[in-house]
């Protein structure tokens, strides 16, 4: 018996409760929906829970509308399915829900996951953990066209439409197997990313405009200023992206994005493979991976932009040079 | 034996002439590439020529540097491989050269291809001729890396990175099957599409500063001028791209580029799935597809914006009646 039908296996029979992080992506509510779905048409119970609600651009998914914030205290569960939470408390308010049901089981596809719950199945090998969950619904029944578009945009959203380092040749022959049941990705695809606000693009179209690059063309940035979203009508929230665009500057090797926010100047960093934006951000009480990381720095932006660009010359002359 | 089977094996024992369509792109070029290396490793003479030479971004791709743009006159071949040609002519100048050559091989996936040829290997159902190519390919032996990268080459940029309505199991099978034989999608996404000059996100930059919709939603616009081009250090080809970052606004059905040439005013239209644009294109005589068709005005550029914007709204008024 494989990982996923020993899941399968446990989760008949019970009532299920599955629990999404705290900012849902389309990867873990895709996976909680079709997981959640296949119970269902087994005839169990499932509740799909999520502390911070669905995001506009996952509300076309099938069931999204029935996925709860909430949950009456005394209301049993048999299991708690933690969908890509590293921890339990990466399920946010609603993790509280989980304790004192009998079975906990972990899906994850994240190095830092903490291994916690009666039954794991993790494998950071994984794109998504759709990837994980679709043998499990499988083993379940036949997936149906919605369950399939629950799983695609899992796979689709957490690999950039298939084209991350991630993506394996398992990535794409589920990919496959989820078209054949009748997901079609250009409709997720526009569903999720074609639904963008005008006013986004105007404050995409002011940052683009001042954008600037260093000498040596290896260092792309520009920045967000309170002026430039009252002008767009647009919030912070509306500047992601933009720091990826700056990235894919032929010859750029760090793209930074400055974000002027109330309490500070908020900075953005992206990487290609080889340098290490991360020491930058340390260098600064910030974090992140060596591909993307950030931090905040307080004094006006000129002197926050002297400031970075100097530690981001630093790290590229010290890379070519280890 | 299959029609692929087919053709490798009419293949063997001549010397090929792999002829790409003008304006080449990925599918064509990775379609060409990948057979004549795997007819070479069957110890086989192969020429890939291409009219219009490699656009820079496809310059990555394994043997792109023995492309040739011209060919001896006295040069023999045993056979001429059309590759997405809907008409021998659409090879170019270089169509020329395969007069005489006993046998002409048509590979295409698109609707208006001709029938030509001697062997003839058609599908419209393919996402793109790489997907038809693949076949042949696996017929003449094992594909290495470097062929599984032409090819990967060829699917991903003619779908839109696995995300256009074309895309079926089948492509993501062979996709898989190319990842599997070392093709890497991220290195392919990242040559071909993040190595943009920084100028064109200035001038994309501009252009979404500028972007206007009308009341009700469903018409986007915006405009590149020659001050533009010359403000930003850009030619007009750095254009491309923006009309479709107007069609993925939530709501709007059709979006529109202006774009002022010297000789008039260059109209290029986006619309999505139930809209007819190419109606609106053929009104002011120029033509296209349903989702994107295109054409030239003369006048000052308010007055271009204000007659199309009223043929589009007419266009629409009909549909929504229709």
């Amino acid at each position: 018996m494989t990982p996923a039908e020993r899941i399968a296996e446990t989760l008949l029979g019970r009532r299920v409760l599955l629990l999404n992080h705290v900012s849902p992506d389309g990867d873990c509510l895709g996976s909680t929906l079709a997981l959640a779905r296949a119970l269902r048409a087994r005839g169990q119970q499932a509740v799909v829970a999520s502390s911070d609600g669905v995001p506009e651009m996952y509300r076309f998914l099938p069931g999204a509308n029935q996925i709860v914030t909430a949950l009456a205290a005394d209301e049993p569960f048999g299991a708690a399915v933690f969908m890509e939470c590293s921890t339990p408390d990466r399920a946010g308010a609603l993790a509280a829900r989980a304790v004192g049901v009998p079975l906990w089981i972990n899906i994850d596809h994240h190095m830092s996951n903490g291994g916690y719950g009666d039954l794991i199945l993790y494998d950071p090998a994984a794109a998504a953990v759709g990837e994980l969950v679709t043998p499990i619904v499988q083993a379940l029944g036949p997936i149906d066209a919605d369950g399939a578009t629950c799983l695609l945009t899992a796979l689709l959203t957490d690999t950039g439409s298939f084209r991350y380092a991630s993506v394996t040749p398992r990535t794409l022959r589920i990919a496959a197997d989820l078209v054949q049941a009748g997901a079609r990705p250009v409709d997720i695809y526009t569903q999720v990313y074609e639904n963008r606000p005008a006013a986004a693009l105007r404050l995409l179209g002011m940052a683009l405009s001042r954008l600037e690059v260093s000498p040596d063309g290896r260092i792309a940035w520009t920045s967000v200023t309170q002026e430039m979203l009252r002008t767009s009508g647009t919030s912070m929230e509306e500047s992601e992206g933009i720091v990826g665009m700056l990235r894919a500057i032929g010859g750029v090797q760090v793209a930074l994005l400055f974000k002027e926010e109330p309490d500070g100047i908020r900075v953005s960093m992206r990487g290609r493979p080889g340098v290490r934006v991360n020491v930058v951000a340390e260098a600064f009480a910030g974090g992140g991976h060596a591909a993307a990381a950030g931090f905040t720095a307080t004094g006006p932006l000129p002197e926050v932009v002297r400031r970075t660009l100097d530690a981001v010359q630093r790290e590229l002359a010290a890379g070519a040079v280890s």
